[in-house]
């Protein structure tokens, strides 16, 4: 079992990014796209708000121990539209340096006033999306696979 | 019908405003007051918590297409008090150059546990916020009314 | 009765800490550790993301007045695990200068979708938490208790 070491470092976010989204557009090929045009290679969310529909996030099943397996979580997927309540995430190279794995946590109203949310897999624009990524300068952290809790995890070299 | 396109930009987060409301105070004027006096143009809320009452937010229904209209929304009206378990928005100028326009989505703890929200209308503070705001420099986007949305949203000029 | 003022000034982020904590850590604990590690004095958090289980969190009571007593509080208390989907909060020094004073404030995913959050009393890392945090520089802001509200505020020397 590949246990990844928990670790603090202090970075600088100098560089923010400021992006507004359109209806229909995908929201994971949008923040990659924004990733290779203004050159993040680690960011994290500081700010989003709008819309969004044809969400499918996940959220993990009471009672249930690591590793993190598929049939231990809940997969929810929802039309829509919802009001976009935080966005909360971080993107990180993998180990192999390819395009940067975007990790995201949702949580959308809905017309009861009621919260939903979760660990967001997929999801396109509605109306707009407001966004705010702070660039992570002077770390060296990137994502790695663990054995012990089944997830990509951020590992420091 | 007037698309507003998408867009990114870098910009940078120099000053940032920390803040302390009290009991009884108007959450929008209260930050309207204070980006009157830190000259905010624009801004982004990096982080609040506290507690709210008095609140008023609203969520689209489910099945609905653009533009956004009234009686396409839910409007919830709750006296509390509530915890603010979070706020998330931002203001930027309009078109006309005016005072600020400010966009907020609040997520509010209920005695079950669970969680109401939505985009926010009207609030006053219960005991406290406490608030982070990051002032944006280096952007000249505003605010405009879009058709097909409905919406007052980010246009970049 | 000591009614706090409020207080608006303008502070910088220069520094801002990346963390990545790991199964079973106590979440008050490693951030207590982290502000020592990196001296904290006065920080914010900016993101978090992750999965918490054994978490303590409560609520106001409706139509509660202040101040703020355990009587007219919820408190709720869940093994989960969760889903992390928002952290907000900050940590500042108390009036007697020992360790920081932490205020976060929680939400978390449930497999119906629902989400349940609160003010954090205790909780536990289930898989993994990736947390940034904001060192706040250039504020002499404290935390004292008010006998107006009844809890630990912001106040300005």
């Amino acid at each position: 079992m590949t246990a990844h070491k928990e670790f603090s470092e202090e970075v600088r976010i100098d560089g923010v990014i400021l992006a507004r989204l359109t209806p229909g557009e995908d929201l994971f090929a949008s923040l990659e796209n924004i990733a290779r045009i203004h050159r993040i290679e680690r960011g994290v969310i500081l700010s989003a708000i709008g819309s969004l529909k044809e969400v499918v996030f996940r959220n993990v099943k009471l009672n249930t121990a690591l590793p993190v397996r598929t049939e231990n979580t809940q997969e929810i997927e929802e039309a829509g539209p919802f009001e976009l309540l935080s966005l909360e995430g971080n993107l990180f190279p993998s180990e192999s340096e390819g395009k940067p794995i975007i990790h995201l946590h949702v949580m959308l109203g809905s017309p009861s006033g009621g919260v939903l949310g979760g660990h967001l897999f997929k999801a396109a624009i509605f109306s707009t999306t407001e966004i705010v990524i702070g660039k992570i300068d002077g770390s060296s952290v990137y994502k790695a696979e663990s054995d012990l809790t089944g997830l990509w995890e951020l590992r420091k070299k």
